[in-house]
């Protein structure tokens, strides 16, 4: 169990690399990011992995097998983080990753592909609001429109490539074609409670999640809290509060996953009447027509609410990712690495949560393994997986690996 | 009407120190608050007025009457704002008492009283969430307590006192004892659309409505928003907008005034399931019975809410002022002035927002001249007044001045 001893050392490691000294908080192009990479570069480098930061930021590795230059496994997940984050979602895949091919290295000339490891610039969207970056920006799935997406400082994403050291005109030589890749693994955290309740340390992923993101803006007119009669009043956050209550009953009643994450009161005075309110919709669901019809209720309880308290209401797309199967070979592999830690029948789920695969997908078959997390909680600091677990999910990843390399 | 247009003028020479180039915002203890004393000290020196700035940052002027050292007629408002305010809330009133000055000097040698102008410092408690700082200053009701308030930055007030120039340890040289006032006399935009209404310029308060302030705070449990089932969610900011929506159904209610002007959502990821929000109660009435037992309705909302959604809820009071009656011989004066304007029936109200003499009227009896606003609105930048109207306040707040001095 030494190994998944170094990757739970490891996770605390790069846990310290934080913008903030008591909240996990590591986001895209920042300082913090390039120490992170710096860090897994050398962790890639000890594994035997030749290493490289692409064109985005991401970070890579790549270990050759029987032959130079043959089409590779990809393997990895992101190392950036959502605010006051834990020390899991991402990069203990990252590290698993790094540990499978330091397992492997020996046995590389007998492999039929060759592997690389990534990890991920960003998948959350914590800085720019737009998640997976990293991963479109390697699956060749860029819109050139995000270079002037802001952070909340004003710096534009173009900006940022500019002080982390990148150059936005060299952004394509980022992109990878199919024909480079067999396949991309990803371990990562359940994220939800289903393998705790089923008491098993591991899972196997059918499909992900499809989400769409909204920036929705609710406006009225700003007012002196004691001077203003109700019937005057058009208080942007009363308006807004009784959305994110519909919001919640109409994605329970339909079975979807509707969270408003971030919202933000102006101008903010304690005795002003809110002018406007800025907050952003999360829809997730297993089928992405429910989430479709999910979305129509809510703008039609938007249009009824702003209607009623003479608002002004507008939704913006941030970021839509469809549902996505996994490859059903790759699917097999992760089910057979599973069965030989001795679990004779992998429990099978889909994912709630986005993947980097859901952008990988355009340029290789994916598949993911799921590791048990304590009481379901992630995006908090008391994210929190065994030690035994990880060193069952490490088995589990090395085996599905030899299983790809044996049927091919 | 020269003297209007000067009071116009003003306003706007005022509106333009500001700490936003775009938005006018001036705060307590800040360059922009040091700059409005300097300008007003000037204007109040022309007028006549022998100037200085008290240990609390008020910017003080004094008149003498008949002889020295006569107790004062107290005249003035407040010169700090709200974010994004207008350019009349307050500072009207500091500029019409100036004016009022200027109009009386050449007769001061009749007097039976001092006049004093006062521009108070902060009236709004926009800085450190404390309102009418600079009226409890100079009325001796400090709270050595407020010396450790933060603002948004984490600058306690007794550092920014520092900062400015000022010295905590002299604080009590600005208290000022009831021998020393005859009485304080405010003038100041209506802030409802009650004047308007009823076509009138002016009006006389009859009382100013007590306000109670809170910090809630609603802690839940923050979570990745696809991995956690609505069963396990403890999300915060749905259970905040529910009371958001419950203050306003109890406040209608009840016919008291309850506003939710600041909301601030921790962590705050698109992605995050909430797990605190802190927000803010401003709850005023005619009558303080009523608002307390709105807020016991509040309470009890806050406090179902937090049993059915698994969520903690504190509350936390920041400020209270009780209701407070106008003198009856002040108040006769300022109808005495209205009606010297032509308005043979002066409009009588009572003030929905808090004002200094909430605090003045611990050492001096008060009374307020309200001057209708376009709309109503006030706390934004549309805050609006017709020179005209300044005319005739003037007129009417000079009258009253004289009618006092006759009473005496």
């Amino acid at each position: 169990m030494g190994d998944a001893q170094r990757v739970m050392d490891r996770s605390n490691e790069l846990a310290a690399i934080s913008a903030d000294p008591d909240h996990l908080v590591r986001v895209h192009l920042t300082p913090e990011h390039k120490a992170a990479n710096e860090l897994v570069a050398s962790w890639m480098e000890e594994a035997g992995l030749s290493t490289w930061q692409d064109a985005a930021g991401n970070q890579c590795g790549r270990l050759e097998g029987r032959e130079p230059d043959l089409p590779a496994l990809l393997l990895g997940s992101h190392i950036d983080t959502v605010p006051d984050a834990g020390r899991y979602d991402g990069m203990l895949g990252v590290l698993l990753a790094i540990e499978v091919v330091a397992r492997l290295r020996d046995r590389a000339s007998e492999l039929p592909f060759a592997i690389e490891v990534v990890a991920f610039s960003d998948e959350e969207g914590t800085r720019f609001g737009n998640a997976l970056m990293g991963s479109r920006a390697l699956s060749g799935q860029w819109d050139d429109e995000w270079w002037d997406l802001r952070d909340e400082d004003g710096i534009s994403l173009a900006e940022a490539f500019v002080d982390f050291g990148l150059d936005p005109a060299r952004l394509p030589g980022a992109f990878r074609r199919p024909e480079q890749f067999v396949g991309y693994l990803e371990a990562h955290i359940e994220q939800g409670p289903w393998l705790e309740d089923a008491d098993r340390a591991l899972g196997v992923v059918t499909s992900i999640a499809g989400a769409r993101r909204f920036e929705f803006t609710m406006i009225g007119k700003a007012g002196h809290a004691g001077g203003s009669p109700y019937d005057r009043r058009r208080d942007a956050l009363v308006g807004a509060s009784e959305l994110v209550v519909e919001i919640e009953r109409i994605s329970k009643e339909r079975h979807v996953i509707g969270t408003v994450g971030k919202l933000e009161v102006l101008p903010g005075g304690v005795n002003v009447i809110p002018g406007r309110v800025d907050f952003s919709l999360d829809l997730r669901a297993e089928f992405d027509d429910d989430r479709d019809e999910a979305l129509r209720a809510i703008r039609e309880a938007a249009k009824e609410i702003a209607a009623r308290r003479r608002l002004e209401f507008h939704a913006e797309e941030m970021y839509r990712a469809d549902a996505v199967m996994c490859d059903l070979d790759l699917r097999s592999a992760v089910e057979a690495g599973i069965r030989a830690t001795g679990d004779a029948e992998p429990m099978a789920m889909w994912s709630r949560a986005g993947h980097d695969g859901m952008a990988v997908v355009a340029v290789a078959p994916i598949a993911m393994l799921f590791i048990r997390c304590k009481g379901g909680v992630s995006h908090h600091p008391d994210e929190s997986v065994t030690k035994a677990d990880v060193a069952v999910a490490l088995d589990a990843y090395e085996a599905a690996v030899l299983e790809l390399a044996k049927q091919r």
